[in-house]
C-alpha cells in the first residue's frame, strides 16, 4: 500500500517538507487531499484527525499514513521516513544530527510564519499589519542571517555539498525548501543574506537540479507559493 | 563520564525538559553552567557553541554532551536520552509516537513564549505590552484549551495515567512541565481549562509525587519560575 500524505491541498505549508522527501525517493505515495476523484478532498483528513478509533491521533496536518501507522508532526514524519527512503545515514549519530538540523529548520519555518501572524493565527494578516512589519523587521535583520550563518557553517564543516555525510538527507531537502520559501517571501533580505552564504546558494541549486526534484517542481504536483501559506510575499514586509 | 547538560543557569527554559528526564532516571549528570566552582558558569557553554573543532555544532542551548557526542534541540536530546534512561518504549511505533507528542508539547511551549514576545526576542516585554496582551488573549481563549483538549484525549485513549503504554515516558515529564509552566504564567486561564481536563490534573500530580521528581522539585537544583524564562507571570496577560 502506498504512503498516504494528508495535508491541506492548496498550500505548500509544512506538508511540503514531506512531499519533497517522497518525491526525491521516487516511492509511490498518494497526496490524499489533492486527488481529483471522489476519494480526494480534505474530508478524509478531517475524519482521521477526529477518528475516535485512533488512540494515537495527530493534533494537526500534515500526517502520514503507512498502513495502520499514522504519524503527525513534520519532523517526526521525516524521522520515520528517513531510513525507509534512504534519506538519512545508518548510524545513530547521523540520524540524531540530521534530526537536530531538521528541528532547527522547523524553528526557522515557525519564525517565518510569525512574521505575518505575530498576534496569532486567529486574526487575518490585514488585522495585524503594523505588528507584522515590526516582527518582520527583526526577522530580516537578525534571525534570517543567524539561521543562514548557522547552516552555512554546518555545510562548510561537512565539505560544503550536503549537511550530513556524503549523501543527500531529508535535512538537505528541507533546507532547500526553507531557502526557496524565504526567497519567495523576502526576496531582498534573502538575497542579501545569501551573499554571505555561498554554500546555501549551491545547495539550493543542487537540490533543484536533482532529476526527480526538477520534475516535481515543474509539475502540477508542486503547489505554487501564495499568500495563504507559511512563506508569504507581502512587499511591505521586505522593503 | 556523566552526561553534561549545557543551558542558561538562571531559568528553567527549554533545558528543564532535559533536567526532568535526567532527574527522574537518577543517572549522574552535571548541569555545567550551574556548577558553583570554577568549572561552572556559561563560558564553557558559549565556548562549545562556537567551537570550530565541532563539525556538528548546536545553534543554541540547551545541548547535551555525552562523551564525544554533542546534541542540541530539546526534542532531539530527549530522542537520544529516552532509550538510555528507560523513558520510552522499545518499539519503533512507541518511540515515534512519544516523539510526536514531545514535538506537540514543544509547539505549545513556543506559543506560550510568543505571548510575551509577539514582536520578537530582540525587544523587551515592556516594549511590546499591547501586542502581548492581544497575543495572550488568543492563546488563553483558543490555543491553551486546544492543546489541553488534545492531551486529555490522548490520555483517555491510553487508559488515563500515562501518554504512551503503561510506563512513564519523557513525554509525560514534559507534559507535567508544560502544565506547571502554564499554571505559573496563566493561573486563571490554566485552572479554567483544567476543569475540562481531569486526566491532565492527575498526570501533573502523579509526576510531581514521583520520589525523584518530588526531591528534585524541593531542591535547589530546580530553578524557580521567573519573568526571565519561557513561562512568565504577567498579571495583565491573565486578567
Amino acid at each position: 500500500m502506498p504512503y498516504e500524505l494528508h495535508y491541506w491541498p492548496m498550500i505548500q505549508g509544512r506538508g511540503e517538507f514531506v512531499r519533497l522527501a517522497l518525491e526525491e525517493s521516487g516511492v509511490p505515495y498518494v497526496d490524499v487531499a489533492r486527488r481529483d476523484d471522489e476519494a480526494g478532498g480534505i474530508a478524509p483528513m478531517l475524519d482521521r484527525l477526529s477518528d475516535p478509533e485512533n488512540p494515537r491521533p495527530p493534533l494537526a496536518p500534515p500526517f502520514l499514513r503507512d498502513g495502520a501507522v499514522v504519524i503527525g508532526q513534520t519532523a517526526a514524519i521525516l524521522l520515520y521516513l528517513g531510513p525507509r527512503l534512504g534519506l538519512v545515514g545508518d548510524s545513530e549519530a547521523d540520524r540524531i544530527w540530521t534530526h537536530q538540523l531538521q528541528l532547527t529548520i522547523a524553528d526557522a519555518v515557525n519564525e517565518a510564519h510569525e512574521t505575518h501572524h505575530p498576534l496569532g493565527v486567529g486574526l487575518y494578516y490585514a488585522d495585524q499589519k503594523p505588528e507584522a512589519a515590526r516582527r518582520a523587521e527583526s526577522f530580516r535583520a537578525e534571525r534570517l542571517p543567524k539561521f543562514f550563518g548557522y547552516f552555512e557553517r554546518v555545510l562548510a564543516g561537512n565539505g560544503g555539498e550536503t549537511l550530513v555525510g556524503c549523501s543527500l538527507s531529508y535535512a538537505d531537502l528541507s533546507l532547500f525548501q526553507l531557502i526557496a520559501g524565504l526567497d519567495y517571501a523576502f526576496p531582498k533580505a534573502t538575497r542579501a543574506a545569501l551573499r554571505d552564504a555561498p554554500r546555501l546558494v549551491r545547495l539550493h541549486a543542487a537540490v533543484a537540479a536533482r532529476p526527480r526534484i526538477a520534475a516535481y517542481l515543474a509539475s502540477d504536483r508542486r503547489v505554487r507559493f501564495s499568500e495563504d501559506g507559511i512563506f508569504r510575499h507581502y512587499p511591505e514586509l521586505d522593503p
